[in-house]
C-alpha cells in the first residue's frame, strides 16, 4: 500500500445545539475543547488520522460559516482541503462530493470518513483498524465501517449486525438499525451480533463512487457535473447544492449495499452526544464531580458536571446532585443531568423569545 | 427650623461579603443596584434623603477606595463632601469625625446619619418622621433614632427597648441589644416594646459632639487636634486614624448614653442583609422565582432568586427549588437560599485557594 493514497474527510458540519450554550451556531462542538483536554475536537481527529494520512490529503467539509474557524484551527491542513458546503444536506451529499473531488486528483485513493467531533480514548488500536481498513479497502469493493461494541442498550446510536464468521477481523454486514427502542436494543445487546455504528468509513473512492451510481444516481450525476479542483468547483457546488436531497450515507448507501463489511473495533468511543456522555468521559473528583475549572468549591455536592468557557471564573456549588452547570459568556445552563435530553426544548423556547436567536 | 441647617451624613464604607459575588471588596453593594430598580442602594439613599436635605449639605463617607465610585454615581454630591476613610474602624470614629467637620461649618448643624446600603419601600414615612427628629433634635439634646417595628425574631438585627409614653411620637430609650439568641428575640416580639435599630441617627451636632466628650474621651481629643475643611484636614486625619479604637457607635455611645430617644418608624425598611432578604424584596413570578433578567426561561422551578451581572446573558434552570444563582464575570454561585448564611465559609475557603483572593 502506498501511503500517498492514503486520504482522509473529516466532517465536520455539524451545528451541535445539543452542548449548549457551550457549543453555539457561531461555535460548535466540535471546534470547542469540550472535554479540556487543550485540543478541539476536530484537532483532536486531526492529530490522530495525521499519523496515517499525510497532511496535504487531509480534507475537512464544513459548513461554508465553519470554513475560517477550520482554517484557525487546523493550520497545517492545506486551505484548498478545507471545503465549505453551501448549506445542510445531511452526509450523502457531502460523501459524494468529497469522493468526486478527490477522485479527480488522484482515482486509487482510499478514503477514511471521520466525524469531527467523536471521542476515541484508545487512538492505537484506531490506527491498527484503520489500517486494515485502508488495507481491505484498497484491494477490494468493500464499503467498511468501524463498528463498536455496544456496552449498553443505547437507544441514541445506529447498530450494525454483521454476520460471524469465526477467527476474522472482518464481518460482512448483514443490517443496519438506526436508534431502535429500549426493547430492541437490549435483544440486540444480548445477542452478541450487533456492533455500534460509529459513522467512521473506509472505501476506495472508485467503489464509493459506483455505489453512489447505484443508489443515489440522480445525486450522482448531479455532482458528474463539475470540474473540481478548479474555479469552477465552487460555483458549480453552489448552483447543485439546493437541488440534492438531505439524506444521510447510512440510508442512502450502506443500507443498500451488498459489499459493506465492519470491523468490529475496541477503541473506547463515545460520540459525545449528550452532556451526559461529556460527564461520562471526564475526570472526576472524589465527590464524583466533573469540574475542570481551577477554583470551584463544592459543598453537599456530587455528581456534578461543570464547564466553564471563561477558566478564570470561580465556582461556588452547595447542594446540589446530579446537575449539568455549564456557563458561557451568553448563558447560564442549570439542569438535572437526568434531563439532558431536554436540551432541544429549552432552545426552541429561547429561539421563540424575542431577539432569542442571539444566544443560541 | 431653618432647612439650611439639615445636614446629612451617608455611611458608605461596608464591604458587603454578604453579597459575594455580586457585591466584592473592589464594587460593594451600596454601590450596586442590587434589586434591580433602576438606581444603585447608595443612589437611593441619596434621592431619599434629598427631598429634605439640601444637596451641598449631603456629606458621605467611605473608605478612601470607594471616593471615586461615590463621586460617580452621586455627581449632585460636592467632592469635597465625599469624605475617605483611610482605613475600617467601625462606625464611632467615623461619626466624630463627621461632626467635627460639619460642626466647622455650621455650630448650629443638625445631622441625620444614614447607612448607604438600606431599603426603605415607605419613603413618605421616612420622610415625616426624619422631619420630626430633625425638629426634636434642634430643640433638645437628644441622640434620636429611628426604630423599625420588629414582624419576626430575627436574630441578626439590634433591638432598643424602649419606655412607652402613650400617644407620643417618640420614645426614651431604656436598652440597646445587639443580636439577641432567638428565645430573647422571641421574647422581644412578644413584650411589644422593643424595636428594631436601623442605624438611622438625628442628632445636633452639639448633642453628639458632647457625648463623644463623655464617652469617648479619648477619640474625642484626637479629632480635636485637625483643622477641619482645609488642606490640614486629609493628613491629620491620616495620622488620627491608625490610633483610634475600633468601636461601634451603638457600642461606644448609644448604649451609654441617657438622651437616647427612638422614634418608631414603618418604613419598609431592610438592611438587606442577606441573600434570602433580597429575594423577600424582589418581584416575584408566578413560580416564586425572582428573576429580573429579560431571557430567562425555567422549568420545574421554584422559588429561586436568580441575579446576573451581564442581564444580556441567558438562563435556563430545570429542577431547582429554592437556591440563590448569582452569576458575574468572576464567579458563579448556586446555594440553597436556607445556606445563605455559608457565604462567609465559602469566602473564606475561596480565600484560602491560590489567588483566590481576586474573586473577593
Amino acid at each position: 500500500m502506498s501511503k500517498s493514497n492514503n486520504y482522509c474527510v473529516i466532517m465536520a458540519g455539524g451545528i451541535g445545539s445539543r452542548f449548549w450554550p457551550m457549543s453555539t451556531q457561531k461555535y460548535p462542538k466540535q471546534f470547542q475543547d469540550i472535554l479540556g483536554t487543550g485540543r478541539t475536537m476536530i484537532q483532536q481527529t486531526y492529530d490522530r488520522i495525521r499519523k496515517i494520512v499525510p497532511s496535504e490529503n487531509i480534507y475537512v467539509i464544513t459548513n461554508k460559516e465553519y470554513v475560517s474557524l477550520t482554517e484557525q484551527q487546523l493550520p497545517e491542513v492545506h486551505s484548498e482541503n478545507i471545503v465549505g458546503e453551501p448549506m445542510m444536506k445531511n452526509t450523502a451529499a457531502c460523501n459524494i462530493y468529497m469522493a468526486k473531488k478527490i477522485a479527480a486528483k488522484n482515482s486509487e485513493a482510499n478514503i477514511i470518513v471521520l466525524p469531527a467531533d467523536h471521542l476515541i480514548l484508545k487512538e492505537n488500536i484506531f490506527l491498527k483498524k484503520a489500517e486494515l481498513a485502508f488495507n481491505l479497502a484498497e484491494k477490494n469493493d468493500y464499503l467498511i465501517t468501524l463498528g463498536i461494541n455496544p456496552t449498553r442498550p443505547d437507544t441514541g446510536y445506529g447498530y450494525i449486525q454483521f454476520v460471524d464468521k469465526k477467527g476474522s477481523e472482518y464481518f460482512k454486514v448483514k443490517t443496519f438499525t438506526e436508534k431502535p427502542d429500549l426493547e430492541i436494543a437490549k435483544t440486540f445487546l444480548e445477542s452478541g451480533d450487533f456492533l455500534w455504528n460509529a459513522g467512521i468509513f473506509i472505501w476506495n473512492v472508485q467503489s464509493i463512487i459506483s455505489a453512489f451510481e447505484s443508489f443515489l444516481p440522480e445525486m450522482t450525476q448531479n455532482f458528474d457535473s463539475c470540474e473540481y479542483n478548479s474555479d469552477e468547483e465552487v460555483p458549480c457546488i453552489d448552483l447543485i447544492y439546493p437541488k440534492v436531497n438531505k439524506i444521510s450515507i447510512d440510508n442512502g448507501i450502506l443500507e443498500k449495499a451488498k459489499n459493506v463489511y465492519v470491523i468490529p473495533a475496541d477503541l473506547g468511543w463515545s460520540d459525545l452526544g449528550t452532556w451526559n456522555s461529556i460527564y461520562e468521559n471526564s475526570e472526576k473528583d472524589e465527590d464524583q464531580n466533573a469540574a475542570k475549572s481551577k477554583h470551584i468549591l463544592s459543598y453537599n455536592s456530587k455528581g456534578n458536571l461543570i464547564k466553564l468557557k471563561n477558566q478564570n471564573k470561580a465556582v461556588v456549588i452547595d447542594g446540589l446532585e446530579n446537575y449539568i452547570i455549564v456557563d458561557t459568556d451568553k448563558a447560564l445552563l442549570i439542569c438535572p443531568r437526568e434531563n439532558d435530553q431536554h436540551l432541544k426544548e429549552y432552545i426552541q423556547d429561547l429561539r421563540a423569545v424575542k431577539n432569542g436567536e442571539k444566544y443560541l
